[in-house]
């Protein structure tokens, strides 16, 4: 069975996993003190040409995106968001667990725009009431987003200059990051990200980690006892070490990029199937994920072979569902589903 | 250097990490919901002789305790513990930053008694201004204790029927509990725990997992849709089934009692070295973590041959320090430190 | 100047602020446990039909709303609401604040029908990801609503019916509740809503008190502790017999009512008088709530003689406002803003 | 009966009562923003010589406390109290509950001293585990204390000096201020505390008010949005200037210096009463609450003839409790109770 109903079913990329067995005997200092973690920092500032980035690794998604927008707002204010965001649809409110609403903006695509965070700013400014309301406190987005498309330099470039302009923190989820850099018409670079956001994370998890995620913080007043907030949010790993050899392991040679064009290129080759059979898409993603359109007879044949996500029902006839690549995805699997259509 | 500052500074124990390599290539469900993760559920439940169990793998210490006591509390409730109890002492407030009040108990080695509770509740309840208070709702105790104590079968029985009578859920930390159930005197089992507490936790990160806690649910309140609570607080692992793999290595042919074995008796060999050479020990500690009182001129000897944690400075002479062993400690090491007693 | 902007401009009713004297030299226990909230929670229970009931008085609105949610909601839980919902829209974010998320329903008039409710109901259900999202944990309504319009007696037996198959409390918010009992073609009494929701509040600020909500509570589970939950809230009034004793005066002779009879009757002349100029409204309300749209030249003229608030922006040229009428407005003011249309 | 087990017990001082008769009539702006909410605040920036601090209006202490503190602290931070402090002991958790630690100091008259405070901080700085700990991020005291004693100018200026020297808001819970500015050795001024305190508020419950806390914020970050925090908080009256009414009464004329001095005038007889017949005091306060030590045998005498509240048991033989006076108690009702010594 070909496994693509998620990014997350298998274990590390072999790379990461000899480098997590070669360390096993070491004894470190705990909780991400060791010189696993900082030399894994370094690389990533350097990567990003943030030297005064400070770099902390935490284990899964929804503990890294909660810790950040704890950190960012005060207690009145709300995290910004598109209405398919992450945040806003599968943590469970854990956002709101920290006390604080989530304010979405409508996007078919997982998108937001410049235009579309200025005219929600602008609202709660001219609302003679605004003190009965949330406060706008800062802006969240993913890339790529959770249905697969990606911003392009100037999008982020005009959410930068909107959320510059109204004060309010830029923070950016890259939980498969290293597809959207993947992504053939990919104009940004992980100093684009480190230049426009006050922080962003890239993902392990989703791209050949075991686990973890590596966030980077920019804003000083971010940077501000984080390490307290990690602590406080259950997010910080007693043998924290694990996180920085299996960074090591991603950042050397590229492996993570590796990983990201790896995954990207099997996707196209399956987007462009479904294309030339006709089916539609319900979203054009030039990612990892892909959203393909399909008869129900359709899906019956496949069941046998591979597996996939149920993303929508546009109606009694057709599905639309979700594929997902990823390290662990071969030629030879994507070839044979292929050839079924 | 003889690491013995913390029993979380060494990777994962051999056969621990063999089955993560083995089971590395393998394709599964995400967020534990898996079959390792069936699997060793099911093989604690056996030793737990509790069939109706529910049992949860998440990552840490502190994401356990404060997802458990979430789930336990209503609003203006408080967890009852020792003074020295991780959840009042190390957890940077996490309890707090859930809303709840951490009502401490005097406690000089860590155990509170079934009379301390009982005193507290009947205060409580005969309290005019009763509701301008904090309402005890559940009680944490850890075993063996931040200080390395153990609790015996009969002060369980004591303190379950006094939490019984005020209808309080207990909830045991277990984060070393193979060391506990390892101690010479000990005369609790796993099945008398899950007889005794609504909730408790086998910890893994201290017992030769990469990291990872099973808590076992015995209560039918607390089991209640559990799974949004691990995910809205950040604690479900999206390859969740790397919990699994680990608890099924520990707990297949006994491995994790033997950890606690091997812990324990060399811990036993130090404290009898120590008391030999006439130094006092701050608590009579049974388990694997070792409290003695030396003479600043020793520390200056043993700096160059291993490490240690800064316990208290009784006096401007002497030093209260900790020693941990882990299931990474060998005889050889042991007996270097003796010999240099 | 007449004033229409809102409903507690004015101080309070002539009745009220009388027996406020009077009793003002009395002593009495604080904290609501005096003889006047007795005597005005049994009043309360007669009007309900509800001896089982218990009735709390509590200062305001936004606390009555948020600290009831904190009494039914697991942490996991949200609050389902219209989107004009107050407590999803002009309460800061304080149910957020408690950690719980507001999962609204679009809405045109305010209201949200039964099936609205079960359809989101399902739709967690049968989501196979429901744990990754919040799970409706209780229903809340308001009667008037936010744009004035009301349920009828077989809607809110609908919603019964449906959160009573979901097993989710019914919470309806009476800010305005007088004014609701006294439409034209209102059916729904008293011991209506005590009967068929869990809780709900008799809203006294906006109808002829100082200050002041009675909160009658008929599900068990909700009465539990509910005291301890007042106080944490910050909702306990230390002088709290005043609560008391302006709901006495407000339900002796039916004061309550007659408030309501007198606002609804003079809006709906206002209301008729827009209509019979063929001025649409933006909302049809029966209740002390006016939503004409109308042009921007008649605001200019009304400027001089009375105030609204401003609603909605339908158009360059016209302006929707809302008019709110109170135990304060009169007939001569009403009768001088429709001879000037 | 004389009643004297709390200040609470009656309604308003009838200089303040007659001004709320006086402007019930009146329409004003809700939530605080109208004419008699500015000018109070007017004439409280001026007795406290801050034309640059804010004033707000709230209806209660808990109300007052947990939204103050909650605009100080960032998530990680506790509040370092007395652990006697109001907030550590009866508002039932309302600190936690927005996700806070109390750091309570041993107190055994419930002030803190300067180097008490410097020692806390201290210990946290030099704990190598200190993001495993809660930080200290403000100072709590109230003046009078909760035991009726109060701080001198020295005090003051020594806990200002360390709390400037660790960047700690120091605020300070005037419920009773003014019986503390009445008592005969007090050397503070409300201008001293504005000049020293980063909030503090100047309590109207217990002083003359139906209800009522002004809350003078003087430090800017504490200034910040503060009305969003109230009313997400539950703490915005909708009749707000009622508020603002009550506090011209008290503070035209003098009138709030007046009751503290009447307060604390029967309370000094009492305690030299008590003294004279040899009765030792819980602890010696100068202020309103007095805290005589009797024989269970006089309790019973005094029993027909006033009221008090329990505030200890020494011994099975005597009994402490708590006599309060207020605006309402009468030299006749205190030589009644001293003719019965």
């Amino acid at each position: 069975m070909i496994r693509l109903e998620c990014d997350y079913a298998c274990g590390a990329h072999p790379a990461v996993l000899e480098r997590l067995i070669a360390t096993n005997g070491e004894h470190t200092p705990g909780y991400g003190m060791d010189e696993h973690c900082q030399n894994a920092a370094r690389m990533l500032k350097d990567l990003c040409q943030r030297p005064d980035a400070d770099v902390h690794f935490l284990v899964g998604g929804t503990q890294t995106n909660m810790t950040l927008i704890t950190a960012a707002l005060r207690p009145y204010q709300g995290v910004v968001s598109a209405d398919s965001g992450h945040i806003a649809t599968h943590e469970t409110g854990a956002i709101e667990a920290t006390g604080h609403k989530v304010l979405t903006i409508p996007s078919p695509d997982g998108k937001i725009s410049a235009q579309q965070i200025d005219a929600l700013c602008q609202a709660h400014l001219q609302d003679p009431t605004a003190e009965h309301t949330v406060q706008p406190g800062m802006v969240y987005i993913s890339n790529p987003t959770e249905l697969g498309t990606i911003y392009t330099l100037a999008e982020l470039e005009a959410i930068r200059a909107v959320t510059a302009k109204y004060d309010l923190p830029l923070f950016l989820d890259g939980a498969r990051l290293g597809c959207a850099l993947a992504a053939e018409d990919n104009d940004v670079t992980l100093a684009d990200l480190a230049r426009l956001c006050d922080a962003f994370y890239v993902g392990g998890t989703k791209m050949g980690a075991l686990f973890g995620e590596a966030l980077v913080l920019t804003h000083p007043a971010l940077k501000r006892d984080f390490r307290y907030l990690i602590k406080q949010r259950g997010g910080m790993l007693a043998k924290g070490r694990l996180l920085g050899v299996q960074f090591e392991a991603l950042l050397e040679n590229g492996l993570y990029f590796d990983i990201g064009r790896h995954s990207v290129g099997l996707a196209m080759q399956l987007k462009r199937a479904f294309a030339a059979k006709g089916y539609p898409t319900l979203v054009d993603s030039p990612t990892n994920q892909q959203f393909p359109i399909v008869p129900n007879a359709l899906l019956e044949r496949l069941a046998g072979v591979c597996t996939w996500s149920l993303q929508a029902k546009p109606d009694s006839e057709h599905t639309a569902i979700r594929f997902c690549t990823s390290w662990a995805t071969t030629q030879a699997e994507i070839d044979q589903i292929i050839a079924l259509l």
